[in-house]
């Protein structure tokens, strides 16, 4: 293209936006192509985010995973090749600060879930100006379904920050049932004092259903047998859903949470062994692309697919410390970690005739996905301007065929610790875990030690896909232009203060 | 397909063949597919191997490489889009002994090119059964370009075991270059002795033109510039070759091997810069891409696409001790072991009509070549029967549309040394090379100690591909099934004496 990511200037939006690089040809490509749509269509496009949970960068075939990994990805397969394929998407290094990024376009730093709230710690969401309710605003019809963990508190729960329908579990899956399971728990299972111990743990232990503004209504206790089900009949919610909103006038947000494939795994009855690795994460990851097949057939079958965006992919990167349930990434560790391993996920755009077939390595932050629906719903104005949003519109990315990403930097926060930069396929790193060294094994990032390098590693993303060869000697050319947009994101946070993280450590 | 690769028996099929697996349905499906293509043609089927130089299992888009390792592969991506990607497939660990592997259908330890000869070294594939001999007898035309690498005596070289005309060198990229480069040697470069001391060292510094039984004849000397435009030469001359073979009445085997991308890369002029990573080694597989995308538009300009079983892989995974001019491989280690990123290599075959799109991981050893292709042009008989042949005949794997491979055990040598068995998912170890343990880092094999396992590892490649988590002692029940197939194939060495290795450490 000519066009260097490096030396590239972008576009100041405004104080407390990210700036982004603005392509030309490409925003006018994909403004006709909205327009034309609107023209043909009479209303603003549906979108449809399949968020999965642990899954790996590498899981699927069209990622160099799939039969290699002994679990066939043919419905994902199918999205990706006749969609956008990126390489290089991001998420946070867990799961609710990369799903409260995406609901806020804010980084955990700013919106404050910087760590999974478990076993009922309090706070979440509330407070926060959330996607779901602008969309709202801005006429959309709001579902949530499966996976929340965004907060168990009302006021943080879908229902109470602009979902109109919620069906799916408040919190994540290992919460429900790993103490059940006597292969993890003995010392709960078998003691009739633990398991009257947990049972007061103050979350909730069923499933629930939810209507805007209510409080929500308990479906069923999540036993091991009840868990095995939940992605089948959250499916089946959803493609329901999809199927009543054809011919809606309005547009409509479905987002739509895996329980899979999260540790623990109990895939389906009918998926048990269906995995040629037949382990219960491959028959787990078998079901996941079954139901996105599911639910893009109940698109196709009811003419939505031209008029909706589809967005598959997961919340991070694999967790090991549960091997062998775990996702396979090829990249250096994993979940927990600022690696490319626990940040860098699998993500898939499809849109008939709006996005054309394509790979492409362009920056992707998931928390664009604020900004981007909310120009796809023609609703920038509703984008916050008390605050800092780090979300970038990447709609003319998506739509604009030139593959050009509209953002220049990603930058890497491991809870409160600013962890490294990348810019184009350099990635400069200040802190990070460590692997676990006893080992060349690449464990677990929840495992590691919070490393602060003296003067920062500087990786090749594309000679060295790994993180193995710092070659920051040999590369400080770079190093001013980098510095620098460190410093002006720093910056960025003294002029927009942050509210206080909801929760830094486990029970202070 | 219901079919256990772990407990389903295979069949015998000579004493001093390597048993196989037999799936009926395939094997009618691939017969009654050839049967019909001959009489359509009147003439068995031709084959093109390009045959790429320390290019990784990553390397590619449709490994999961592409776009995200900064150079685009299109053409190779579609090959494998319309045509069979194989994600088990084996070299050796290293050059020479992957190819006289393939040439023989033997292993190292008994053809006895145990590691690459350099700069002079002597010995080669002489005295062995090789595979353009018996494709000749068979009425092949034989063809063979680029990089040799099997012996450079003159009993050795391609025109002596059976090709009708060979275009290209007769050892390795490096051994033509490095003592040019004062980037590299500048000992030599800005030395007037060593520089004559290396040109008095016994190998042809030219690239050669040799006819069969006659001796070569020296084209031109092998200077950097030179280098820089042997693969666009080398493919115009196969180009030629296929459109001069269209209505040939006599089918042929074309045995492309490129110089790229062994370190060190010098890009033809026109690809410099051309890949978004714009490193020489991404620029040549760019140029790599554009070639494999030449010589299919020849197949298809002349109408000889259908007839022809054209084959694209590599001879090792990436030589890390180069790097950043290296290769990406997802597995761990590198070139010169025996872990899954030494000698698990991308293998695709297209062939339109007779492969169905799929992607697979069936074993696939790159020696099963040997075997396939003498199948392949009705020259089963031709297999030689005084001495060990471990190629399989994998015609129906490829051609039988149920993606079972014919091979249950891969061996993993590394030179002298049984290293590892697999047999389905399942690779139990031995001993093999260490990654260099001084950090995370998986640098290159060559430079590791050479460790036995005092009771054997053994990863789950389903779940594990980057063979991190040994899990033996979980998974015992299957021993008894491995250390038998280890101990049948340790005998089958009594039964039938390999030959003295030609050489098994440099200079003695």
């Amino acid at each position: 293209m000519g066009h260097d990511l490096i030396s590239a200037p972008t576009t100041h939006v405004a104080d407390h936006r990210e700036p982004r690089f603005v392509h030309e040809d490409q925003e006018a490509a994909a403004s006709a192509k909205l327009a034309a749509l609107e023209e043909r269509t009479g209303k603003k496009p549906n979108v449809l985010v399949v968020l999965m949970d642990d899954v790996g960068w590498g899981d699927f075939g069209c990622y160099g995973g799939g039969v290699m990994v002994g679990a066939p990805t043919p419905n994902i397969d199918r999205l990706a090749r006749e969609g956008l394929l990126l390489t290089s998407a991001y998420s946070e290094p867990s799961c609710t600060p990369s799903r409260a990024s995406i609901m806020t376009g804010r980084l955990p730093m700013r919106h404050g879930l910087l760590i999974p709230p478990m076993y009922g710690m309090p706070g979440g969401l509330e407070g926060e100006v959330v996607l779901p309710d602008l969309l709202s605003r801005a006429g959309y019809v709001t579902q949530a379904v499966g996976k929340w963990h965004m907060g168990e508190n009302l006021a943080s729960q879908p229902q109470h920050v602009g979902f109109d329908d919620f069906y799916g579990f408040l919190s994540v899956s290992d919460m429900y049932t790993e103490w059940r399971d006597p292969y993890f728990f003995p010392e709960v299972v078998y003691s009739d004092e633990r398991t009257e111990w947990v049972r007061n743990e103050r979350f909730n232990k069923c499933w629930v259903h939810a209507t805007r503004g209510e409080d929500p209504e308990n479906v069923e206790e999540v036993t091991i047998p009840v868990l095995s089900t939940l992605d089948d009949r959250w499916a089946a919610y959803s493609e329901d859903f999809i199927r009543r909103m054809a011919g809606n006038e309005r547009p409509w947000f479905l987002y739509h949470c895996t329980r899979g494939a999260h540790f623990d795994n109990y895939p389906l009855e009918r998926f048990q062994g269906s995995s040629p690795a037949k382990h219960p994460y491959k028959d787990t990851i078998v079901e996941l692309d079954d139901i996105v097949g599911r639910l893009v057939a109940a698109l196709e079958e009811t003419g939505q697919a031209d008029n909706t965006l589809v967005f598959i992919s997961s919340d991070n990167g694999p967790e090991m410390e549960t091997w062998p349930d775990a996702a396979y990434t090829p990249f250096r560790c994993a979940k927990g970690s600022t690696w490319e391993g626990g940040v860098r996920v699998p993500a898939v755009f499809s849109w008939p005739g709006m996005i054309e077939p394509a790979a492409t390595d362009g920056i992707f932050d998931q928390l664009d996905l604020f900004a981007t629906m909310l120009h796809l719903a023609g609703a920038d104005d509703l984008v916050p301007d008390d605050r800092f949003v780090d979300a970038i519109d990447q709609t003319s990315f998506l739509l604009g065929g030139g593959g050009l990403s509209n953002r220049k930097f990603h930058y890497y926060w491991l809870t409160a610790t600013f962890s490294a930069i990348r810019v184009a396929e350099y990635k400069y790193m200040i802190a990070s875990i460590t692997d676990d060294d006893t080992d060349v094994v690449n464990s677990g990032g929840f495992s590691g030690v919070l490393q602060q390098y003296g003067y920062g590693k500087m990786f090749n993303l594309y000679l060295d896909p790994k993180e193995q060869h710092s070659y920051l000697i040999r590369k400080l050319v770079y190093i001013e232009l980098i510095q620098s947009a460190m410093a002006r994101h720093r910056r960025t946070f003294q002029a927009w203060p942050n509210r206080p993280a909801m929760i830094d450590s486990p029970r202070g």
